[in-house]
């Protein structure tokens, strides 16, 4: 790939739709990377996908770093989520393939009351009369996994994206699948909608030791971080066990997984086996599954998961 | 206007999208017509809004011919709403301004299985395991007027509107105003999600003795038909006093008009002064405002509204 070296910084909507609108014109496929920022080695391999996202034809690679205040509850961590723009910035012109960044100041229309009008939003967008009102539900994937202890997240999650379709106006979009529920439920919408853009899942990027990547990392003190290993060790371990016995029963597995986290210290929020595809949960790893898991490790929640190809 | 000849019918998704951008790789201006049949004067209308939307600029007009299942409850009348293909064709080719028609035979993906999954969608599109299950809504206007006894209406309509928004990509997208709530609806909706589609609103066509035009008013006996009159002759009257007395109460207009229309034999639905934009209750009219009116006339029900701007 041609080197971009250093991204444009392009923070109004329409300025961005303009500039995409260009790259197309050009015949470039423009592909974008949704972020919130405060970047790692995850984020940098899926602008690495993006790069090499078309075969042949030239892209013109978009990375959009907000933090999306639709898909927090009051009570998580939107005030304390990690941020570093200049250090993004200059990570992204490292990879010389990034050739815009857009990084909004907002995405929302915000009304002109604070009375709230009829609904009431349970996230940390304020929901004024006047002010943003729809919300995109992908009504099955939304349920269970993360959307139980989460549950305004992914109507947040699919609203700002479709925005930020709206807005980039990208052919691809590279998702990771660290984030799995988030991935499919994206891939569930694009479908659904008709948006014409093809979604690229990414594969999770871990430290050294196994622990998935995260930007939340960084609030994990080091003892935490040493017993947030066991996430990855007894998934892979689990897969272990699966593709050696056919048919393994799945409550086995997760109490197992469930035990392994309590023991080394962590609060299970779940630890589920559920088809790739539907997230439907499974009884029997007889088809292609994947674990999922959310933990709190002190004051911080992780999310891993594997996947399982029983007899490949 | 270039005269168009005979419109292009489109039934697949791909070849529409393919078809637009050629167009606007052309220069043109995409304005698309989303229509459910059955065509009269109020949508031709419509099309010669579309015909000239574009200030200088030459457009290619689409008009969409698809009764979307997912705003019917399966009490209401997806069964018996009215078509005919052939007559539309022929009226849309004789307006010279058409070049393109959108005829899918299917919008949405249907799943592979009956059992429904975890979501009931109460409207007539049947929601199977793996099928379609991704709904916008504008939580605020989508509450009230057609929202209180249609309660699927409005999510199906977001819905269906988004899709034919990402399959056709147009520049501009033109909506009757006799559905009020529903354009302001797709308005907000445009607004919060980012499309980069200005929504035209077109003003109602009317019979010469003033009933709305309608697909449905085919099912009104002529007796019922003389009955129906009553809604836009209250109107007309309703305006003409609240332009003539400064600050109406709307609670002794509303009445007005219920006992008209029920003196006239119609059943009421709802008779409402909102605010034109927010669809916010009055207790005066002493801004620009809109009555609404659903009622039903034998087994038909009729919507009809009248916007007031007052000292105007």
């Amino acid at each position: 790939m041609a080197a971009a070296g250093e991204p444009e910084v392009i923070r109004d909507k329409a300025a961005m739709r303009a500039w995409s609108r260009r790259r197309r014109a050009e015949g470039k496929t423009v592909v974008l990377v949704p972020t919130m920022g405060f970047l790692h080695e995850g984020h940098l391999s899926l602008v690495s996908t993006a790069a090499n996202a078309s075969a042949g034809a030239p892209v013109a690679v978009v990375v959009s770093i907000y933090v999306n205040p639709s898909q927090f509850a009051p009570t998580e961590d939107l005030a304390t989520y990690p941020s570093d723009l200049a250090g993004d910035l200059r990570k992204l012109a490292s990879t010389g393939a990034v050739h815009a960044v857009f990084n909004p100041p907002d995405l929302y229309v915000r009304g002109t009351d604070g009375s709230g009008g009829a609904a009431v939003s349970g996230s940390c967008l304020q929901e004024a009369a006047g002010g943003h009102e729809t919300w995109i539900r992908v009504e099955r994937l939304e349920v269970g996994l993360c959307g139980s202890s989460r549950p305004v997240f992914f109507r947040g999650v699919a609203t700002v994206v479709s925005k930020l379709f709206n807005v980039v106006e990208p052919d691809v979009a590279v998702f990771g699948k660290k984030d799995y529920q988030q991935w499919r439920l994206i891939c569930r919408m694009v479908r659904d909608l008709d948006f014409a853009i093809e979604i690229i899942g990414s594969e999770i990027v871990r430290e050294a030791d196994g622990l998935a990547m995260s930007s939340r990392n960084v609030h994990l003190s080091r003892e935490e971080r040493e017993k947030a290993l066991s996430i990855s060790k007894s998934l892979v371990n689990a897969r272990t066990s699966a593709l050696k016995n056919s048919n393994s029963a799945s409550q086995h597995m997760k109490n197992q997984i469930a035990q392994t986290l309590s023991e080394a210290g962590g609060r299970v929020d779940y630890v589920e086996i559920v088809e790739q595809e539907s997230l439907v949960p499974v009884d029997t790893i007889d088809r292609p599954v994947v674990i999922c898991v959310a933990a709190w490790f002190g004051k911080v929640r992780l999310i891993d998961n594997i996947e399982i190809h029983p007899g490949s």
